[in-house]
């Protein structure tokens, strides 16, 4: 990698063209490997291939991303925060309890529809969270938020009568894992996901409802 | 595999020797194959090798199992009926809720040694739950008996106040998948996967405790 990054800032002909932000070139990497990565996949995809697609050299790619696993991981984070960002929101009439059920469900239901729909993009999920990347823990940890909020919801008016404690919601988090957790989903039949899911959400239920939950 | 079997139940010399049961060359053959796996692990595993080991035809190995796979599937059966064979028998004393723990977490340390010592058989346990074979579905089962047989006991000593019922059981199983399934033990780290397990049967044994389960 002795030429990392020569020949970008100065074009052919010797003139200096402006410099673009590495932001917008990092971005523009990005889109572009998403698009081919959605298609393709990760094991058909190559940065060479990527690099030609962008008409940059493939050391520029590189200054960028140093693999394909952290154009994968960079890929993966946007995904994850746009679809957590989702499932924030709710109609204030519904109860913890009913809360929980949808949340679940619907982050599943997500999870589901990509395996379908984006089956490439699923592939990397599972890759990324297999290999503890950045992007999967941030993954984790926005689900323990998620969890935070609707367990807290569930104190404040009253429904949950556990102790209001992070290690409470770790481990309603893990509870779902057989529902949430991509590596899981790729390979279980969807009608039983969907009893799991459900059945779960009255376990953790009935845990959260006594006070004995600590 | 036109010449299956050829050659067998007759030496070279013409003269017909006493058959021996399937049954027992069966046995001979998963017992090195065993040998082999663990040493050697799955992939470096053929079984042109294990034929050789056994002074035996690849066709005559392959008359009793159709693939590698099909062998790791019989060697990890009986491992999985061994090791859940030995979380049976409980001190009368112990309390329902304390039981859960105390099986849960025996199951997991299981796993976890056999990672530590036993790593070739582990990855076969990865694989057989990954494809879906025969002897995963009955490690699903087996564990569900066993936590059947906890929440019964529970049940009927009145500590557990749910619903004695099969879905309850499934869930219950399920809850605990990212201490007890072998795609999530491989890559987790043991002090968190020692808390986490604790916390997962604090959650359950709440669940449980409470007549809202059902």
């Amino acid at each position: 990698m002795t030429n990392l990054g020569r020949g970008t800032g100065r074009r052919e002909d010797g003139v200096r063209r402006p410099r673009r932000k590495a932001e917008e070139t990092r971005d523009d990497i990005l889109a572009a490997a998403e698009i081919l990565l959605r298609k393709k996949g990760l094991t058909a995809f190559s940065i060479a291939n990527l690099a030609a697609e962008l008409k940059m050299s493939p050391a520029n790619v590189f200054k960028h991303f140093h693999s394909k696993t952290a154009l994968a991981d960079a890929i993966c984070e946007r995904h994850v925060v746009q679809m957590i960002g989702r499932f924030q929101a709710f109609d204030e009439p519904i109860a913890a309890p009913e809360r929980l059920v949808i949340a679940v469900r619907r982050l599943m239901e997500t999870h589901l529809a990509d395996i379908k729909e984006n089956p490439y993009l699923f592939e990397m999920l599972v890759v990324v969270s297999e290999a503890d990347l950045p992007s999967g823990r941030h993954y984790k940890q926005l689900i323990e938020n998620l969890f935070a909020n609707l367990v807290r919801h569930g104190i404040e008016t009253g429904v949950y009568k556990c102790t209001e404690d992070s290690a409470i919601t770790r481990n309603v988090g893990s509870a779902f894992a057989s529902v949430l957790h991509p590596v899981f989903l790729m390979r279980a039949d969807e009608a039983e996901l969907r009893e799991r899911c459900d059945g779960l959400a009255a376990l953790v239920n009935a845990a959260l409802q006594n006070p004995l939950a600590k």
